[in-house]
């Protein structure tokens, strides 16, 4: 059987001058995706009637389903509705079951019922209702230029109440023997380029109903392998024999798989090990304290950090030798192992991160410029340090030592196991 | 003059099985609009040669402007340049130049350079480039159709960067007979709604050539006011005169205009005031400090702060009482108040903000719900306080409370003027 197709359309001038962001679209994408249906395009389009027919014509005469959100609310500007009995070319027709119903709603709600319910009351001839359990406007199916078209509201509760209510069982009737298989390989710590060199002769071999991607970002670069096709054992099968050998070549820089982020491994694994843990930060400012009390549960791992961002912090808080920092300066691998040190008796914990460096984009010098950055983590016992050279954009310096802050921990952690 | 139109496209397979969520077309859209350019489709297509060319001809014969972001990173995936190369009917041309600043770049990463490289170094003849200031991958500039097209990463802080830096100054060159001005006013504090009531009778009475909008965005809404026609002067006046109108009437709302951030107006107030800050924070984790921080040269006004999601680290820091914790709790006014002493001592300042509450989603209590949280700000002879009852989304909560903190400490500050 071919792979079924889809465009989805979303309507609204809202979307086109950048007031209200699309999140519709990537939603019933990754939802088809996962039903093994494949989003050929996704198209923004104005409350314009020329603009919506042109974008129904296209999509109705390229996919098998054509999905619009968008333009059903009962106010003046959403001209959905007859737009599409234009473009079906049929009349449009008073529902007295909706106009009934609605009233009810209106009522019991309180509200005043308008001459405007009485308009808003009138659907294209013959169109086919999705039941729509959060809300008053309904959904609408109809067929034409052999494709089935499916219009929702753009209000996200109610469409995502639509679409898997009474969207998704269609959908499955229709579409039993394909079959997809994803996986998301989480790597941090190298760049695209070189992990892209690493794998070369492993991608340069994948086998043509199996897709491989890089999604890089900020010191992280995520691996995706998707597999297509009707037999859904191969399929699996396929992705775990890549997913196996990408491993065997780049395992080290795995952190983990599909939504895992390293804030949540790293306190997966603290958690594990019972362990306690501070952050001693500079140059990161407190972002790295941000990241792992972004996890819900992290006051269980967590006691707190001290941001020293003055060097008299450094000395006063952190315990941070004058000497070291006269002789050494405040972003060198002495510092970051004494800021570990302070921070564990300070904090009062089993391990700790520090962080120094120049966030910049200003304050390098020739020896140390813009982006030079010391990360360590470690016990009483036993300190790892890193040293990064970044760029000179200061929130990525921030966010890129962050995350590869939280790494070095990771490694850390795994080097005692 | 005839209204300028654009196109915008995304490529990339990630977009269209939802992996990733298009954020940058909402963001272009956006910057168009503010200058006047009208956004008439937004397009999301698949890495494929044959769905680029067709998306790329519909947007250059429609629009006088088309922008396309996505699939220009080194990796196999990316066929961007080879198709525009294709679509433009042009030769692919080794660039020498950018094949040794990449690779100067890899080596200062500590990479090794391998044979990807040089094919990466490849871009269609006569290329016009716009500089990348935050990554490798250049911005592309070309003319078909009679449109000018404009070819940008994916990566959003590369594809901000040129759109900043190179393709506003393009766009404004070409854009001279068209005025548009606006003024974006940001108040903090207070809901959409109930600013939109406050301000109900001067929005109604705005003529048609100047719009209005409210955009909101956890604890901040910006309101925009966007003029458009011939005559700068008279809508320079006009923006002035309904300015100056919402200032009379919300004024205690509004802590900056346009770009402004309430992190970098607390920092000037504290430069002017010449004041070093310091934060305690337990509810939000580092967050104020992050955002304190991610300003450039907020080393000359902030020291430091203490992360204390321990009561232990509060009371052993931050010299909070234990009784005070015992008899009111952590998330109480009178341990904010402490955890603001205990900054300024511990920290050396003459100013400190503090957080303390329940970020969530668990932890409540009924006297207590998820969302309860306390602020503080204040020296040592004076210290406001706040206290917040906020919603149950964690990630929400802790962005709230940093912004409403900051804000806190700007109106200690206008206290003691």
């Amino acid at each position: 059987m071919k792979e079924k197709t889809a465009y989805l359309i979303s309507i609204g001038d809202e979307l086109l001058i950048g007031q209200v962001r699309d999140t519709n679209s990537s939603w019933i994408a990754e939802n088809l995706t996962g039903l093994g249906i494949s989003v050929k395009k996704i198209i923004a389009v104005q409350d314009k009637e020329n603009e919506i027919i042109k974008a129904l014509n296209e999509a109705s005469s390229s996919a098998d389903f054509v999905f619009t959100t968008g333009g059903l609310g009962p106010t003046l500007d959403d001209i959905t509705k007859k737009t599409y009995a234009k473009f079906l070319g049929v009349e449009m027709e008073f529902n007295e079951d909706f106009y009934n119903k609605v009233k009810a709603y209106v009522k019991m709600r309180g509200g005043e019922i308008k001459e405007m319910l009485y308009d808003y009351s009138f659907f294209p001839k013959n169109t086919v209702f999705l039941k729509n359990r959060v809300g008053s406007a309904p959904g609408m199916l109809f067929n034409k230029n052999g494709a089935t078209i499916i219009s929702m509201p753009g209000v996200p509760p109610e469409m995502k109440s639509i679409f898997t209510d009474e969207v998704i069982p269609l959908l499955q009737k229709d579409n039993k023997d394909f079959y997809l298989v994803k996986k998301t390989i989480l790597t941090i710590g190298e760049l695209e380029a070189v992990i892209a060199d690493k794998l070369k002769d492993i991608t340069d071999s994948i086998p043509e109903n199996l897709s491989f991607a890089y999604l890089p970002n900020l010191g992280r670069v995520r691996l995706r392998l998707t597999a297509k096709g009707k037999d859904k054992e191969a399929l699996e099968a396929l992705v775990q024999q890549y997913s196996g050998k990408i491993h065997d070549r780049i395992g080290d820089l795995i952190f983990g798989y599909e939504n895992d982020t390293i804030e949540k491994v790293v306190g997966n694994m603290l958690k594990e090990r019972n362990l306690q843990l501070a952050t001693a930060e500079s140059c990161t400012g407190g972002n790295v304290a941000h990241f792992i009390t972004s996890v819900s549960g992290s006051s269980a791992y967590f006691k707190g950090s001290v941001v020293s961002y003055a060097n008299e912090t450094k000395e006063n808080v952190l315990n941070v030798n004058k000497k070291t920092l006269e002789n050494f300066g405040a972003v060198s691998e002495q510092t970051a192992k004494e800021m570990v040190a302070g921070a564990l008796k300070a904090i009062n914990t089993d391990i700790a991160i520090a962080t120094t460096g120049i966030a910049g984009p200003t304050g390098g010098t020739p020896e140390k410029p813009v982006g030079t950055i010391w990360l360590a983590a470690g016990t009483k016992d036993d300190i790892k340090t890193l040293k990064l050279q970044l760029g000179k954009n200061r929130l990525k310096n921030i966010e890129t030592s962050t995350v590869l802050a939280l790494n070095l921990l990771r490694k850390f952690l795994l080097s005692k196991k």
